[in-house]
């Protein structure tokens, strides 16, 4: 099976916001805001966010770890440590890594009785 | 008819997921995940992908054909060889090809009863 | 006022399908397919967009201009020399330019009650 | 905490329109065009965004700041000086930094009564 890595090591995801509430509690109906992680390669990835806010200091690591031939999709509504993101809030990431993956960015906004989706690649170098 | 080839042989889409269930069964309805495979050369690519788990062996290589000046819009759904894509499960993939194709991820969710849509450009090397 | 130009000569959008129908008849509202196409220079694009189908040869050009300093918000469904773009079917587009431009994909569906959009940069080289 | 920049200094989004009207009054299901500039580095970013539109000048420069290691979600709904962006208007942006800064663009349409969201990282270069 192919373990050739892909990506790039830095990342950067301008826009961030978690919806405040949610039209449903099933856990894939929740809103949320996700960063997926592709390691595609032979070494474990070694993962650091770091949170940006309008208005106070940047916020983390957040530290993750993607085994070899992983993919993570990590919901940011989930992070707990150092703290967690409050909902409704606007923020940005920037995703550090010590082995090239991929990132994307993708919302589920559930907030009215439909779904709403957004996603784009993230902004690598 | 012009026949310049555009794109690059490498791609990764960090995304994947195929909702689990649909408010209609029409086809253009119908929840899917899918990866539009442009082929804008004059030669025949030959596109082997690879499916990335959260906690499993990644999965592949599906083969599919992109005929010279034709596209490819892919639904991961319906994928079977070597075995099917579970819905409702996080994956991410990556799509080599022999010669240049340009990528593009969309998912499209009904599960409610009306739509969201979602897409990117996916991220080549 | 600046007129520094900014982007690529080639592009693609390996994503296109124009929804069959819509739940309105507000042109705004209609679903439609577009790409916007944005001349920040200060000389005049002509700009040639190839149509790329899955089961048949490619068509075009479809010949647009877009002013300096200008954007150009195409909608594929009006497209119609040398022919229209049939609704319901899948197909890819590659647009060149003379100067630099820059181009990104983005659709409205409404053929549910509610509206579904999805944007993406176009790829471009 | 990390203060090294990411990014570019000229981005461009293509697409742009503020839908002409709201299913809601709460700031924020209220219908939005956004950028959001993500500075990460230890310098004060002094922004300059010009908007092109289809049928007459482009207009600017509109002059934001963004504080060093923060994020400014930019309505372009709520830009004033030198005058307000018309509503249900086809528009793009170029956005000039002094600065790297990370540039993406959402989208959230809440003329249904349900929400539409789209969002894409900006051209840059």
């Amino acid at each position: 099976m192919q373990r050739k890595p892909i990506g790039k090591t830095r990342w950067a995801i301008a826009e961030g916001y978690i919806p405040a509430w949610s039209s449903s509690d099933r856990r894939e109906l929740v809103s949320h805001e996700t960063a997926c992680l592709l390691n595609a390669g032979d070494r474990e990835a070694h993962v650091a966010i770091t949170i940006f806010y309008a208005e106070r200091e940047p916020s983390g690591p957040y530290e993750v770890t993607v085994a070899p031939g992983r993919t993570l999709h990590l919901r940011f509504n989930e992070l707990r440590d150092p703290e967690p993101i409050p909902p409704g809030t606007d923020f940005s990431s920037v995703i550090e890594s010590d082995v090239p993956i991929v990132v994307q960015h993708t919302r589920l906004d559930s907030r009215a009785s439909d779904l709403a989706l957004m996603t784009t690649a993230a902004y690598g170098e």
